[in-house]
């Protein structure tokens, strides 16, 4: 193998498959980066069995082949190279990289030991904007379950209505719908996607206005953007039938100034251990939102002016799961609506429902 | 109490005190920040039994008084208040803080408890530009001591000499000294500030142009500042005779540019482990300077173009202090000078004695 490529180049593809490269990988080979110089391009590979990451860029191959170099290694070494085009060929059991005046051996070690990435049919796709999935992920990723017992929470459910997408996550103590119109989509999918998978891929996807091609089979999906490919597995088994905790009746609404009522969760969390020692309790009067946090170390109170719609009432939350549901928010208002104390509230736009956030409440003292 | 302040100036001050309050401190109460309104300004403090920080803010005093708070909890609190001033009042045993629409209640202590801060005697002083202090401290910190075999060499030597004031720092492997010239200084003096409180005193130099004040005492320093007082016990014991070591006879002496080098050392550090592994072995031959590590996992070389003066030689390091060195120099090209592979290093300024960085080899095989 033999190839010049520019620093440039190598990290950004370095930086790609990395993301499939874990630091304790379960099998040694698997810490390795797969190298390829074949038709004038060098193909990057990683792969954690889970989550597989190829990515190409073109460059001059002198001599074709491949190699496995240690990746940990091989990106120290990249991310310190010179501006100028680096030299990187075999030599007897070294690969050699040569960059202006500095000249590095390194071990390879032979291909064959790498796991072949799963090959994904191309039967079933779904096109769209890497703004628009980028949107979905970072506006529902936040609730996905952590917990093994359900495997299947762990995933964020992708699914297609009549002209929209839709992606939705939820743990034990709230959920996050998010929709993007696709107008002409006559797609029909539904499929359950690792949140960790989610989690790279977020990180992967730089250019909003590129196009993302989603390849999904039963078990597998393969995203393609830009030089990259990303496949990962999928979960298998039924979602929760999310669409029967959808409150439709609701007691009272309000409408909150979002950056305010932020800072207020953010300033209640203070003497709360970031929520977990002592409930948010939020009371309703009128046009009066007070928030209250009574903590160990102290509290605090403060109030909101607020449109109101309904009864007064007087509700407890953990102020962590607001405040992830406030944060994702990309409008100047949104509207709070509530069944009851005891009940569910739900955080949604005033005039669309491209997104929909449900949150428990928390048992407070009266 | 009762007194109102900007956050900003609430900012300031327990960025300044907080230095010297631990996050663990070895007394509950030293957990805490001591506030005192009195004569239309706020004094705050902080002390950890070795550091004692008291900054003055001005502020309208209301009713004069004094609390502890903790110290966590109160900055928490003061990054999250409004733009607004804040209203800061005792009422019964809670010290209420009013920012916008905002009402934080938390508890305060009695200031019985807090140690007084050391007074330290004004007889003794030493002025000059806080600029010239950071220098020093930046450039010798590094090498400070970290054993606590010999107490003494955790801290640095800050002495006078004809025109100039020097700071010393050393470890068992390396020695820097750095020197800022300030004529007409007539104060003739030598002390050994320990590692930590210069560490501490240069995250709050922040004004270069400003005029610190050095008061000493044989036990103890105070550093004055802009709004702050920053006293420090001192290191007891007599310092090493530092002197003694500093080469004076070179076989050769070799001028390379700083940043060519500095890149070559971190690329060698790639494949030693940061410098613990392997050591850098530097070659001297005519006027190319090449570096060399062989690394467990791979091997590095590159050549550096030298001026030279003396014979070839070969030499081995750890990179990491060669590093260390190199990184404080702010110089376009360094003097390094030698006097055997088995002897330390020395590197200086082409055209001054501003600093010296005197560095130990490590054996290496032939």
């Amino acid at each position: 193998m033999n190839f010049t490529c520019t620093r440039k180049k190598l990290q950004e593809a370095i930086n790609s498959v990395s993301k499939a490269i874990s630091n304790n990988p379960i099998m040694p080979v698997l810490g390795n980066i797969f190298l390829k110089a074949k038709d004038g391009q060098i193909i990057f590979r990683g792969y954690d069995l889970e989550i597989g990451i190829e990515h190409i860029e073109n460059a001059e191959v002198i001599e074709e082949g491949e190699v496995l170099v240690n990746s940990k290694l091989f990106s120290d070494i990249v991310r310190n190279l010179g501006e100028e085009e680096a030299k990187i060929f075999t030599e007897d059991n070294k690969l050699v990289i040569i960059s202006g005046n500095a000249i590095f051996n390194i071990r390879w070690l032979e291909t064959a030991a790498f796991p072949k990435l799963p090959d994904v049919e191309k039967d079933n796709k779904v096109t769209l904007k890497t703004e628009y999935l980028k949107n979905m992920i970072r506006n529902t990723l936040f609730s996905v379950s952590t917990s093994e017992q359900r495997l299947i929470l762990t995933g964020a459910l992708f699914e297609s209505e009549e002209n929209c997408f839709k992606m939705i996550t939820l743990d034990s103590f709230r959920m996050s719908i998010r929709k993007e119109y696709i107008l002409g989509n006559d797609e029909v999918f539904k499929f359950v996607i690792p949140g960790k998978t989610l989690n790279e891929l977020l990180k992967l996807m730089t250019n909003d206005d590129e196009e993302i091609r989603v390849y999904y089979e039963t078990t597998q999906v393969l995203f393609e953007f830009g030089n990259c490919k990303f496949i990962s597995k999928l979960l298998q088994g039924e979602y929760f039938n999310y669409k029967a905790i959808i409150p439709k009746e609701f007691i009272t609404k309000i409408e909150v100034d979002v950056n305010e009522f932020r800072e207020i969760i953010e300033r209640n969390m203070l003497v709360s251990d970031d929520g977990r020692k002592a409930p948010l309790v939020l009371e309703i009067n009128d046009n009066i939102l007070t928030a209250n946090t009574q903590g160990e170390a102290g509290n605090v109170t403060e109030t909101l002016y607020i449109k109101k719609d309904g009864k007064d009432m007087r509700i407890g939350f953990n102020a962590k799961y607001l405040l992830d549901a406030i944060k994702s928010v990309n409008e100047e208002k949104v509207r709070i609506s509530f069944m009851g104390e005891t009940n569910a509230c739900v955080i949604t736009p005033l005039n669309s429902d491209e997104f929909l956030y449900l949150i428990l409440p928390v048992r407070i003292s009266s």
